[in-house]
């Protein structure tokens, strides 16, 4: 029996971040969950509305975005100023004493940028390390972190960092101190064997199932990578992680997918 | 003699913000000041240039904002996301551990709406209380506070606050556990006799002087607010207030103004 408090990382994604009343929603069922807590967002649909509106083309490779200068100057506007800081203020209101952080804030999240051989993906970053002192520190304070998807080199420059990996990254280097569940919430009541089916939720996955799903074809696309972040999470101490529609959050006996190794 | 540490609170203009090498020059500068400090930052004309590149036309009232909802929205990113992380970015680069936050992170700053009679000014917040406790937990842990011009009133709105406002109520604030010294930054090295003239620098000024510079109009329009504020939070316990050109911070012989009750 492990004498480590839990902690929940919670990641959501832009099905919540678009819709103003599903986000309230999910706002106060987060402010519900007891202990501590950690919230992740993405960016959603506003930082390439933004950038069109500005007359910015947004360039996509292999479902990640291109994130050339003037790019990076919209999703750092978008997800570290008018996402991060209207959830902060909303979890406020919901006596939650929430605290908007990128990256950057207290070296909380160090990255390097990426060097693909192919690809230049631009001001992108990998995550290299987390600052657990401090964020301990913050936590055993009462302060609930929420994370924007943009992290620094400590070099002076801002990098958009995939939203997943952050949460991931997070729960891998906190599990060290924290019992933590990692909870990714997306549109879907959790990974489905058949896509077009939200009943056909598949409870449980462990690595062997995994990787017959995947030589089925049954998980593709888009859930690959999430699947492999989680596997990899546990690999690394992570306790347990979830992924289902955020009702999960305050029903238990909502449909979701769990994950083990 | 006080027991109390000595904290520079140190705000910088658009003057600066607005200029990324001068910028970058400040921060190195702000970097090697010895001890604790808190940075508060203004907008400079990007919130301006933005809202017009979207199609909004800024409207100003006795040199104030006027902050319709769409307006909010931009200066929540620009002055929280774009200028707010740039700066925490390159002052973790300098070594310093920057954390930057608005009124909403960990209820810092709360804010009530401005209810003005004549004008409705939108969405401005006027500064009600500091959340020294948490301020204090987290300096003692060597982090330096970078604060943007938005607070927000606990009740889940944002408000677009004054910047030369948020420094001085954090000084009146913290002056109960630090011994503060306010510095405020722009583009002179200090509160002119002659505005013609760089060198007529007044070096002290006091309130008797202040009252009669007043009647003689050598002192007037945008300087009036903010030598008002500067009175206000000597009178609440501030030590000491220097305004100058941010030079004055490096270089202890540059002119500047130094302001006493």
């Amino acid at each position: 029996m492990s004498n480590k408090k839990p902690l929940s990382i919670i990641k959501i994604g832009g099905n919540i971040i678009d819709n103003p009343n599903e986000l309230s929603q999910f706002l106060v069922d987060f402010s519900n969950i007891e202990g501590n807590k950690i919230l992740v967002h993405g960016g959603g649909k506003s930082a390439t509305k933004m950038a069109q509106s500005i007359g910015l083309t947004p360039q996509m490779i292999d479902g990640r975005r291109i994130t050339d200068k003037p790019m990076l100057d919209v999703v750092v506007m978008i997800y570290a100023g008018e996402i991060n800081k209207n959830i902060v203020a909303q979890l406020q209101a919901n006596e939650t004493n929430a605290m908007g952080f990128s990256g950057a804030d207290g070296n909380l999240i160090q990255s390097t940028k990426r060097n693909h051989p192919t690809i230049d993906y631009g001001f992108v970053g990998d995550v290299q390390k987390v600052n657990t002192t401090l964020l301990e520190v913050l936590i055993s304070n009462g302060i609930v972190p929420v994370f924007c998807a943009i992290t620094h080199d400590k070099k002076g420059q801002l990098l958009n960092t995939n939203a997943d990996t952050i949460a991931s990254e997070l729960a891998i280097a906190l599990s060290d101190f924290f019992e933590v569940t990692l909870n990714y919430c997306f549109e879907k009541a959790g990974v489905l064997k058949n896509v077009e089916d939200e009943n056909s939720v598949i409870q449980q996955i462990n690595s062997d199932l995994y990787s017959k799903l995947k030589d089925e074809g049954a998980i593709h696309s888009g859930m690959i990578p999430k699947l492999d972040n989680c596997f990899n999470s546990l690999s690394k101490g992570v306790q347990k992680i979830k992924i289902g529609h955020h009702s999960m959050l305050q029903n238990k006996q909502a449909l979701h997918t769990t994950i083990t190794l």
